[in-house]
């Protein structure tokens, strides 16, 4: 008997894709469907090859999946997409998600987490490295070293928030951008210093900028260096360069970052534990991360449990698909 | 009605002097008294008012504690101590320990995982930062990367395990060893390097000795290099120091180490997950990790679970004594 968790993918960007990588690498899992509001048969042909045997399905025809996807892994955005699907698809399948709005945490997952009560479904909520693994460091620092505090630094990476919006200034063609982390600042908590410091003191930010024809260079630096939230309160270079260059040089989607949690024991004894990520792939990561998490939601529901839950909430031999006795003899 | 968590502390070494710091920083425990195998009205005079208000009884006391203690944290050590008081304290209390014996975890866990069952306790076994939190980052990383790899490094710290050795060398008076990781290995690690890497090939091994007056030097340094498992394979340097130097430069117990996880994604995607601890004061560190699990392993107790758990079991939202909203609002 085919013993694998089924799922399906609701979403078809990036973050759908690594979904996918990701199950490929992972043979406890057969993927039934992707669900896409865009044009299945479309979508088949695009994705070519790659996607061979997988089966695209317009996002309406999920209710014929209530009784062969055990896990739905929601790829959706968080802006638009989730704030919907999340609380709809909770009454219909167990599922998971990446939810990354911090502020609109606790609402989202009141919302979901009463659906899925009723429904007798089990979704987890905000799975990924941010929230996600990091969340799970920022815990533990707390946790071990009461009365110290944690660092989040962010980068090197591509901001896909930031590099929407500089595509959105005036006489931008093209536009990335790259929050790097202040090494000084880093080195500075790593050796104790326990000042609060703001995510400006912590962070700058490098934009490579395809101008289009005619547009002037500096108006667009300006508009860029001095936009409110996204830029003004942070060290900003900005680099122009031909689209070329931008398709060639900046195609990847690189992250990471670091939690740093400081303390104190005893007398004065500096305690630190970081944890830190290198990605040369975010989606595809991410990707991996919900993978893990839907086999621990697939094996919590089956226990029994529903409604909403966190990362806080999965001991992290769910995570794996192998025995507790072999991860206590291979791991521990 | 006073709720704190009631906690007694077995064994009062620098484990268990770092467990009652920590629980000093804890405000919701109760430390109800420490039991010792020295004499308790000795001890309560030779730790002097550090240890004000603290209850010390004989270990042969510890019967009358069933009914005023939910958890009992062992902090005896795991050659001679906890292989006996383990199941044998199991069958009265709930307790927590650090048994650090990596081969013979399974055999340990099952004893006392039978016991804990019959007794309808539970018993979480061999927590602290290895096993312990290095142990789940190894987990996670082969969870969310399969097919990577994970390599260990330990240090820069003090191994008890390799300073007994020394001082137990002909002509040696007292002595100390740091295991220190191999930056170079750390790197090619870092870089991506697939290949598997022995102990050895990780760490270097920095001994200061103490001679007796007389002895001879060389002797008692080839005595220490060529020591079959724990130096001969390694890269040893051997100083010879006085024995204030020894006092007054290699008091402390620092450790630490770095748990480096890597792996592939996609087409080629190279991913790195690193979790790193820098310790001032390992004892008191551990200690630390001990008192978060006792706190979680209350909670799972009054929920009906029993038997033996390892840090594997756990969720990392049971570590905190703060409510579920709270850190999914503040922490997630």
């Amino acid at each position: 008997m085919d013993e694998r968790i089924r799922v399906g993918i609701v979403g078809y960007g990036n973050l759908g894709k690594g979904v996918r990588k990701a199950l490929s690498r992972n043979k406890d899992f057969k993927l039934e469907a992707i669900f896409t509001r865009r044009d299945p048969a479309r979508m088949a042909i695009d994705e070519g090859e790659i996607a061979a045997g997988v089966k695209f399905v317009s996002i309406y025809g999920v209710y014929d999946y209530v009784e062969t996807i055990d896990v739905a892994i929601l790829c959706g955005g968080s802006a638009a997409d989730l704030p919907e699907q999340g609380p709809a698809l909770a009454i219909l399948f167990n599922t998971v998600d990446s939810f990354d709005n911090h502020a609109r945490i606790p609402a989202y997952f009141d919302r979901i987490d009463k659906v899925a009560r009723e429904a007798n479904t089990l979704s987890l909520v905000s799975a990924g490295w941010d929230p996600g693994l990091f969340s799970l460091n920022r815990l533990l620092s707390a946790c071990v070293l009461p009365g110290g505090m944690s660092h989040t630094f962010w980068g090197r990476g591509v901001s896909q928030g930031h590099s929407d919006a500089i595509r959105k200034v005036e006489g931008v063609k093209d536009g990335i951008q790259y929050t790097i982390p202040l090494q000084e600042a880093l080195e500075r908590i790593r050796r104790g210093d326990n000042a609060y410091f703001t995510a400006a003191q912590k962070h700058r930010r490098l934009c490579f900028v395809v101008p289009e024809e005619g547009a002037d260079l500096e108006t667009i630096a300006s508009s860029i260096k001095n936009m409110p939230t996204y830029f003004a309160d942070y060290e900003t270079e900005v680099h122009f360069i031909p689209a070329e260059e931008l398709e060639r040089e900046h195609g990847g989607m690189p992250h990471g970052g670091t939690v740093i949690g400081t303390g104190m024991t005893g007398v004065g004894h500096r305690q630190r534990i970081e944890f830190g990520l290198n990605l040369e792939s975010n989606p595809e990561f991410t990707g991996s991360v919900l993978v893990a998490y839907a086999r621990a939601v697939h094996r919590l529901s089956r226990e029994g449990r529903n409604g909403a839950i966190t990362v806080f909430d999965v001991p992290f031999g769910y995570l794996s698909p192998f025995p507790a006795s072999r991860l206590r003899k291979e791991l521990l």
